[in-house]
């Protein structure tokens, strides 16, 4: 009998997950589930934890519920343990969207300058957590889904020396499920190899007599406009460029593939209704109403709209798999022991990979052509520096993975926007607290509006 | 509906084949089979059609056998084409073994001086195959396990350019039925990961809560001396080596582990009862009498006692689950894509694999420890030196590839040796002309008696 | 006594050439020196003939220049064979530069957009000359200095499989020439380690008692924004970014590390004085007036003021290490074996390297960091798309490089200004010639009225 | 003005050292060296101290010599540190050779049995002196040429984490002096490419035309059987062979190519004269008689009959040429870094490399054939495995390196061979204790009558 133990269990994902659970109980029986959270997330926690028993309490199955402030008593002898927080809550998205935004430049969940903060303020938390389980659950599987995942997942395994961890990611979920109607097919009828960086894979597609049917389906999502998740917005691929790839790109690619239409897109919600995070708040706080209603064991319609739709359920049929030994194929984000031979062996990847009672065994996907394989070297290096930066707090690394990035036009801008989010975040980035002071020394100050408001109430509260 | 052809059909090991493809018959619905052979192999062919035809018969299932000495024939628009042909029958097995032994160095069938002439005969046949393959059923998969099965598989890719082949042995199979009652677990309650070469590999279990069960099989196989192929013979691993490697080795590791031993165990079987080869030849002539048996109509037990048990059950299961794309793991050599990092990405393996509509996918080893990463490599490139000299008849590559073998001890000797065995293979080794002409010129002759007699017989015939 | 023969002998550079083998005749004994040219450089390629002539003249050496337009008569038996053409002259670039400009994209003569169409030009007709070379040459070793150089090397090795190729650049000579004196050093007294990819790479310096210097370069550098060429615009670098580098990045590094500040400053130039290609015309004009003025007998001053100075210079020092066996250190362009052990052996590196009779031996420098590596794993895999592109006519592969070129942001305005440029360079792409055709019947214009200027001369010449 | 401290000064290698500082003095100003031993080499020392004291006394230079049995002493703010010591003397060779002889095995000095077990002695007793190196010269270069000169300087690399340090080895140094006479060429009329691992690499050549002359000298090596180190009996390598790999194989690849005729000849001097050891012991004991002699100020000519020759003359080279910054191509075990590529970067191999104030550059040789790459694989992995295991102490991995060692057949001979080693050396192998108490407890001895005596001898003393 199961253990499970959830850290940042007030999130509005939480009914997903338990939907999840319920689902797969004769796969993965579990016996209680455990919700910790930090103070500020109290409130949340406890509506969470309610509504949640009141799942279990409609399934034909006895769960127990239990919610602490208390991370060790969550933790202890845990078989799996999933992280789903989110360091300063969407306010501190907002500021990640907006503040680059402001300048001009993307700002993104976990694309471009976003996506950097976002790491630089979860890491630490996550290996603050790491040595926990080494404590309290030395045998558990930590079951990654906060973002940015595949960097988080990586900062996990090297410099928390811990192996015993899974990243997770809707995207490729969400493309098996809607790919195949494409081409008037089930997803049982086809093959699917992945393989990448997380927000950043590609993928093929066989059928059952072997053929590569890559081509139809990219042919497809071009005319339908089809197949992507709702989170992102639809410009549509170069088709010279697909057809040159002969892989599907993941949505995220959109970034870097038509950067200068995505840019401008986010700069007119930024513009007018407000970033994706100012939007996400919004429903979160709608979620919440609606979780706060005791009539309610159903995980409502409105969650799956939420771009994170299927996150957690994906996290599900991971444990499950892990439970049952099922050797089911999922996407994760994992060490690549060689599947990705144009990246280093001991690095973590996104790919496709059989979940089974010794974790992931990633299926080996071989070399990538050129460009891909470019990209491919280029987004790791990033993503090695900027987990590198996370630990050590050295600015001047953090600077260059901002240089690096291709969503970050180098130059005096990059630097003030990276001065600005160091500024703005001070409250979470305790291991770039020299450089922030001298940042405020030189007078640097967050200019967005929003984003000032937000710094405001932090520091209040 | 399904259509096999199977190159040298007249084979002994063909009712197995027969065996596995009745027992998955509804996973792999055949509608004709096709069994090839050589002139000389006329008789066998004949008499192996009417056994495969009656074991048939006697299934629930509607299947025509046809014999042919046209492979054309047998390969157009085959679905699968299996290969378990001899170049030179056992008698060329008798020489490979006895010529090194008469020299005091071990000759084996795919280890040792043996190996690779026979990779030097086997390997400019397969390519021809496949060139037929090409014109008659470009569409098909080589589902091969002809031996020295790594490097004709390695051969066909890099050669042939012929990607959609897969090389099959026994003794990953064996090692999964065999081990799990050491620690008194049923196969399905065990996970294994193998990885490396063809009769040069390595594997680890976990059990289902994926704990590393590696030694406690380990302890049990040096203590009950169990779960290894019968065909080789049985001196145990030294427990200090076991321990440090924390795999369990391959049959075949004994050759180079315990090099003294076995050599020692084969000079005595060479001066007494006649190498293995000589005593499967007896075996094999006991069969061909029980199969021209017009009432026999199940593989008689004898032939579980070879050394090839299970071979064509490898090939049967494989090919099922091409077929019906079930994704089930099966360990193969195919493109190594990664898995085995410590090796090109470009080079055959013997690995892991799902198997389904899209061929092998190996699964991701990770990296070797030294020792191991070491016989690897060496043991590939040795390997790619034996099918390059195989390809060009190149002899200075094939001196280089003699002194590089672990078995064969460098020196005048091992030149020697090299030389009768060209000569005394000189009807399959057309690509050796010249050499072999300057070798006769220089007047080498061949010193064992038995081969003699086996070459006067060939020129005879 | 050697034979040289110069294809583009027309260059406005080609005197500091002959500077460059008078001073070294003798480690570098001449005979005759064979300048070519296309019809339409026939009048240059005369003035430079014998402004040419002159120079030897007033030499204490008797050397002969032939000027020709058979260019297998300038290569055969030839010894050494330099390259310093531009397809399309100086209006190729002012195209490559104005057109990318014109929708607010860097375009630059190596780096950018009007790099890679360089590339496309060029590629091409050096794999011509190179088979010539093999028909009339086939001893001669070819010393190219034609940008983008790496690239143009690269496509030799790979595609015209000649690896008697070193490409040149004057980058890492004036570094080493201006460096020694911001720290009070002469050149002798300082050890240099240079590597990565033409026009992107970085060195490390070290004085006589082995200690790394770089860093109080760097901090000289900064402080007196000086040792950088004179052709790159001179934004200063981020001191905290350097100081994490510790190693000195080229000039062109600015592209990349200030891309904001490199690319308003292209644009300012642009909407005023013209770019630098409209500059240099002006500059080479005057040149050739200079070179026609019988009297004049030396390489006049102007020449060193373009951003070329020392190119020529650095291909003689290199000819001259060939012919001598000096084992001088030369920073070229050449075949990696591993020196760069972030990128495969097989691709071509800038790099120190051993000059001697055996051409090139890079020195080995070592593992980058991860941000550096990064970087050049993505502009190497560029290089290898250009290439294939350049040599295939592929356009989804040239829009793959342009996407992944970290210069362009991707999108539509990409795509565009890909899309004019291949149009207004098609007299000197015929192997993009359908795509051409097909965005001419897309409607598609060059929108930059300079250079359609431009291109309505080249049809009417 | 430099300081010199020679470890192992008591050698009789030392006035070679001298001779070697005197000729190159101009280049390397000296003001005092250093000579340290054990105690049990005190006599020795204060022989060659004062004997080197006579030959700086003859020469126009004032050089200092000092003695001590501190070791402290004599690091101090030494330049250079030079390590030439031998943990058990002579005696401990000779049993390193006897022993294995004794059971029909190869034991040469650092191949085979008789090398790991040296590695076994060397590698303590060398991190040792790098630790106090770090202590009192900290900015010092460590010149070793105690061997396995490779395996040694791999593991100061490794787990001394002392970078400043190069191997040396005269072999190369012997081909380059004696090769070039063999085609009538002076030495500096041929360019060298040497790379592998120390007493395991191979070598090009190439003439001032930059034509390869590799095979020319091939052929006059085979046919007037020269150009090797007068320690390692010459018989002839295959001619076959050798045109395959077309290079020059090292000396010592005699053990690994002509295997059998190298083992029968060792064991027939062990069966006569006695080994390549005791011949030795008797040679150097004439020399120290020679060196008391107070008349002797010149390097004796005897000592140029010893294996040895040239070794010191290496180490002088490389001094200087660090001193002088002279940039000298010198051959040297060094950090890879990306050299040889067939090996990590981060590895040991020997390798031509320029020699300077910044240590030694690897030139790099790009990528080896397969059965080059395959024994250097190999190898290397095997040095790997006696490093860590002369670190830990590891009986497993002792017993895997000799199992994989290609002159040593695998089996119970063979493990017997490394009980009875380990139980001979077991004065110098402190890291093995709790093994060798328990082999001692198995009733393991030393079999070998001569071996036996020395221990006893070693243990009244």
């Amino acid at each position: 009998m199961v253990k499970i133990a959830t850290i940042g269990g007030g999130s509005s994902y939480t009914p997903e997950l338990m939907e999840g659970f319920i689902k797969r109980y004769e796969q993965l029986p579990i016996k209680e589930i455990w919700f910790t959270d930090i103070q500020a997330g109290k409130e949340k926690l406890e509506i969470i934890g309610e509504m949640a028993q009141r799942m279990w309490d409609a399934s034909p199955y006895e769960v127990k519920i239990h919610t602490t402030l208390d991370r060790a008593e969550a933790l202890t002898n845990a078989d799996f343990v999933t992280t789903q927080f989110r360091v300063g809550f969407l306010n501190a998205r907002i500021k990640d969207e907006r503040i680059p935004l402001s300048y001009g430049m993307l700002g993104q969940e976990t694309n471009g300058a976003g996506g950097i903060l976002k790491a630089f303020r979860t890491i630490p938390v996550m290996l603050d957590i790491v040595e926990d389980m080494k404590k309290y659950c030395p045998r558990a599987w930590l079951i990654n889904f906060t973002n940015p995942s595949g960097m988080v997942t990586e900062a996990v395994v090297r410099y928390g020396k811990w192996e015993k961890v899974i990243g997770l990611c809707n995207i490729p979920l969400i493309a098996t499920m809607e790919e195949p109607g494409l081409i008037d097919k089930q997803q049982k009828e086809l093959v699917y190899q992945f393989a990448g960086l997380n927000h950043f894979h590609w993928h093929k597609v066989f059928d059952l007599q072997g053929n590569n049917v890559t081509r139809r389906i990219l042919k497809e999502m071009m005319e339908k406009d089809a197949g992507l998740p709702k989170n992102i917005f639809s410009v549509p691929f170069f088709e010279e460029q697909l057809d040159n790839i002969n892989m599907i790109p993941c949505g995220y690619h959109r970034y870097y593939y038509r950067q200068e239409e995505m840019l401008s897109h986010s700069l007119k919600e930024y513009q007018t209704i407000g970033t994706r995070g100012e939007q996400v708040k919004e429903t979160e706080s709608q979620l919440f109403e609606l979780y706060k209603n005791p009539e309610l064991h159903v995980k409502p319609e409105q969650l799956a709209k939420r771009g994170g739709a299927y996150y957690s359920d994906a996290a599900c049929a991971t444990i499950a798999a892990i439970h049952s030994n099922s050797q089911t194929q999922i996407v994760v984000s994992t060490i690549n022991r060689g599947a990705v031979p144009d990246l280093p062996a001991d690095c973590v990847v996104e790919v496709s990979a059989n979940i089974g009672s010794t974790g992931a065994i990633p299926q080996a996907f071989g070399c990538f052509n050129a460009p891909e394989k470019g990209w491919l070297q280029l987004m790791k290096n990033m993503e090695l520096a900027i987990c590198e930066a996370a630990v050590t707090g050295n600015y001047g690394l953090a600077l260059q993975s901002f240089i690096m990035n291709p969503l970050i036009p180098s130059g005096a801008t990059a630097k003030r926007v990276l001065d600005e989010l160091l500024i703005a975040h001070q409250s979470y980035l305790p291991q770039f607290e020299a450089t922030i002071r001298e940042l405020e020394a030189q007078g640097v100050e967050v200019k967005d509006e929003v984003s000032r408001q937000i710094m405001l109430e932090e520091q209040g509260g």
